[in-house]
């Protein structure tokens, strides 16, 4: 098998899961080789309680076949940081996939990696994604010539198997499927917006507006600093 | 909402999604405190090619509300680690709820705390299961009395879930499900050995053969150190 070389961006804050999920699937493409990139080696703190170790540093990785970068509330701290974007940039000219899942879309689009490019994020901030060019899809996952993106959080998993299947083919992803048990069964069907209902929505909305009260405004004001409209 | 303690046992060469997916959905049990725990606090190594910080130690931790126990090849290093089984039974001992996901259950059996009980594990490894006194079942979650066992890598989601259901309501529990847009599109229909049929299935046991070529006979000698037969 031809190797395929991997750098996730991670980043403080990071919804763990979605970094987590497509690791754990594209770890199993063969003969691949996996790299969570950041500033420095010290453990990074994830919005799940625990840290997780880069393997490399902006400075060690200057190329892979696939960039995937991952969302969580951190994102913010991301965009607004010059020596991160510098890197998902110079990764991004040069990728031959350049990928997302969650809201890691809206570092690839404050990137400028996404203008005229169909792509999704989290059922939650589709009107954040357009602030940087990108036309907004509904989907749990969006090819667009090279740019793979994934919906919210879970949906990097559904992502990650549509990539291996583009890399190594059906059969292979199947089996990794297999492997990884994937049969998704949950309890209660209240995935989605439509599916959940109003009430569930408002408490969710009401949940993330006290953990990042200003997301929407300082979304807006990184689109504009970063010359967006 | 009353606080909630979870403590998963960190180990070497542990399935990260194993342990991540249940961690990404417990942290949004609200008022919970997740603890990922080890013999030291040095950086774990998972299967993924990056390592997980432990949040605490053996020494640390005497008690938590939800024990749960991820699973993958480094099973049989743990089971065969009298410090850490000796945590693992003393943990279940006292938890509210004693859990596990994937080949977790198989150190949850060895440790004598499914004696009896209803419990799974991946779709692989259900005869390894009933070496240390378990029932197998064939199911994504199985609850019997406090022990709540999920199947195969991905299952530890639905697991999680369904936890946090029985924790704090399924009304709390479908929130958790929309945050994490959990309405899940796998591209492929070939998550259980009667879907993947008999080529993916063979695929993997030679891929397993490979990388644990004595898997079955460890366990089976473990079965019998440890006095189940």
């Amino acid at each position: 098998m031809i190797p395929v070389s991997i750098a996730f961006l991670l980043f403080p804050n990071v919804t763990q899961l979605d970094l987590t999920g497509p690791a754990q699937v594209l770890s199993r493409l063969g003969n691949a080789k996996i790299d969570l990139v950041w500033k420095t080696l010290d453990p990074v703190m994830t919005d799940a309680g625990f840290a997780i170790m880069p393997t490399a540093t902006f400075g060690d990785v200057a190329q892979a076949d696939i960039l995937c970068v991952p969302g969580g509330l951190g994102v913010i701290g991301v965009i607004n940081d010059n020596v991160a974007m510098d890197w998902v940039r110079k990764m991004g000219a040069s990728a031959e996939w350049v990928t997302s899942v969650c809201t890691g879309s809206l570092i690839l689009g404050a990137a400028g990696l996404l203008k005229g490019y169909k792509a999704t994020t989290h059922w939650a901030s589709h009107n954040q994604l357009a602030l940087f060019g990108a036309e907004p899809v509904k989907a749990r996952t969006v090819f667009d010539r090279n740019r793979v993106t994934g919906g919210g959080v879970t949906a990097g998993i559904d992502f990650a198997l549509a990539l291996t299947a583009a890399i190594r083919g059906e059969e292979h992803a199947r089996m990794v499927q297999l492997s990884l048990e994937y049969d998704p069964a949950p309890p209660f069907d209240s995935g989605s917006p439509e599916k959940a209902g109003g009430a569930a929505v408002a408490d969710y909305m009401r949940r993330i507006a006290k953990l990042a009260p200003n997301r929407e405004a300082e979304m807006q004001e990184a689109a504009v600093r970063l010359g967006f409209s």
